[in-house]
């Protein structure tokens, strides 16, 4: 089942070297969620080739410009090209304000429902939540209020050993329950254990999304044990105390949350546009957190 | 002195095929207005390399999204990058509603003045002037209420008969007040009139920008003689219903236009997102106004 991620964009807010401020599309099982929006959202979702329609939530984290001034446009543009389908948009209250202000000036009338969700800026709390998915959202430490992202998926299928079940002949139509981890039972009566037939599930992934925050305790009991973590890393530890003055991380401080949390794999991003080159802030990251990498624009990562 | 406009976006409302919404500059002697700012104009600046803080008066046409969506980015870069220099803005009454919403929910206080002109829509009036250039606003007829602008270059100097003026070692002190058509009187009383020592000033050139409308009557009279016309040509004429509708323009009309209005040259812009293929629209335009060019992305054009 895929997931995975598609860097749109890893800029903090000054946009510089052609890098364009926040935005991520997840792909979990081709259900599209759209991680912030910065400027320009709309504009790489269709270089990258996304077809903005089948995005059916967005979270936004903060209102900080560079997370969300993409998304008045992506959300015009996707009524312009015909969009039906319910959109789900999950953020802080005041985006609604945000949003209503600007529709209400263009004489913009959506022709789909966009359900907003305000998210608490106060505690963690479950935000959206079907067969296979989870999403969570914890407050970070940032200028303003902040909130991370956590997507859980939900249980896994076992492994169906094709060889076993079809020498057994068990019927196709019983295979889902197999893998749900249900025994056979044939029409005599005979009972097939689920372990017999299928392999135990693989563990459920996690991704986990970080941007913006200064480092703190305080979000770190969410974001344990990810399949793989994105953790802005907007300077170079040469530069902490800037980082802790304007609330942002240190590529060395993201490795070394990466590490206490026991990521399995750190993604480091919103790089600051005074770095052209991005691999010092690899290499630094690395020193504590060897499996780490740049979020690049256009490339996508395995959760 | 220089008078010419850099096309930073073309499209109009959904951008397709790389092109972006619509912003121009226009720099006049090193002065440079920006003419409305669509999603990316930031990054479309910086990829034409200029500098954003050389930019000291916005001119926002109207509240449809293609047309001030980066606004906000573009305001707050500036602030980031440690602007000090007043800017001017002029634009629609609301306009000012929509910058403070989000200012105060990002809690951004920007470093340098933001002076905001609400631009009536009732009627036509001048909006800017110094002692080279002059800016007036006239209504066009859109879905919303939008604005035209247009840019009328001051007095030009007189040009100095270099050879005549050495000949009678006239002081290069007097040579502005030559050029401002005043004679030259030598310590011995004898006169010099100013047509025997310079040529009569060039014509004062002008600038016009109609985007969006339909095609009426109402705005002729305020966009007469221009030297350089920017009309958009959203659509081919075989959808002149499509654009009444909408309220846009067809090439065709825009060259009708450049033709009754007696402009020198016509600029076709905000391109519907159905033609990858510009070449049609250049065409129609032509078989009624010869000089006509499409407006591409990146390219300069003198006024």
């Amino acid at each position: 089942m895929k997931f995975e991620v598609l860097i749109l964009g890893n800029s903090s807010a000054t946009p510089m070297f052609d890098r364009h401020p926040t935005s991520q599309v997840l792909n979990f099982n081709e259900q599209l969620f759209l991680i912030d929006c910065g400027e320009g959202t709309q504009m790489q979702l269709s270089r990258y080739g996304i077809k903005s329609n089948r995005i059916g939530h967005i979270f936004i984290s903060h209102l900080h410009g560079d997370h969300y001034l993409g998304l008045v446009g992506l959300l015009s543009s996707m009524h312009l090209v015909g969009r039906k389908s319910d959109l789900h948009l999950y953020g802080p209250a005041a985006l609604k304000e945000i949003l209503d202000v600007q529709f209400l000036h263009s004489e913009t009338v959506l022709r789909y429902n966009l359900i907003f969700h305000p998210i608490s800026p106060d505690g963690p709390g479950i935000i959206f939540e079907n067969r296979t998915m989870k999403v969570s959202a914890f407050p970070l430490t940032h200028r303003i209020a902040c909130t991370g992202f956590r997507f859980d998926e939900g249980p896994r299928a076992r492994t169906l050993l094709g060889d076993v079940v079809q020498a057994l002949n068990i019927p196709t139509v019983y295979y889902p329950a197999i893998k749900k981890g249900m025994d056979y039972v044939d029409e005599k009566g005979d009972v097939y254990p689920a372990d017999q037939l299928s392999l135990p599930a693989p563990k459920s992934r996690s991704y986990v999304y970080c941007s913006d925050t200064v480092r703190t305790e305080g979000y770190l009991p969410y974001v344990q044990h990810a399949d793989l973590m994105y953790h802005e890393s907007t300077f170079l530890h040469d530069m902490v105390d800037r980082a802790k003055e304007t609330f942002h991380t240190t590529a060395l401080e993201a490795g070394e949350i990466a590490k206490e949390t026991h990521a399995k794999k750190l993604l480091l991003g919103h790089y600051s546009a005074r770095y052209r080159d991005l691999a010092p802030l690899l290499e630094e990251a690395r020193t504590v957190f060897p499996n780490t990498e740049l979020s690049i624009e256009g490339k996508w990562f395995l959760v």
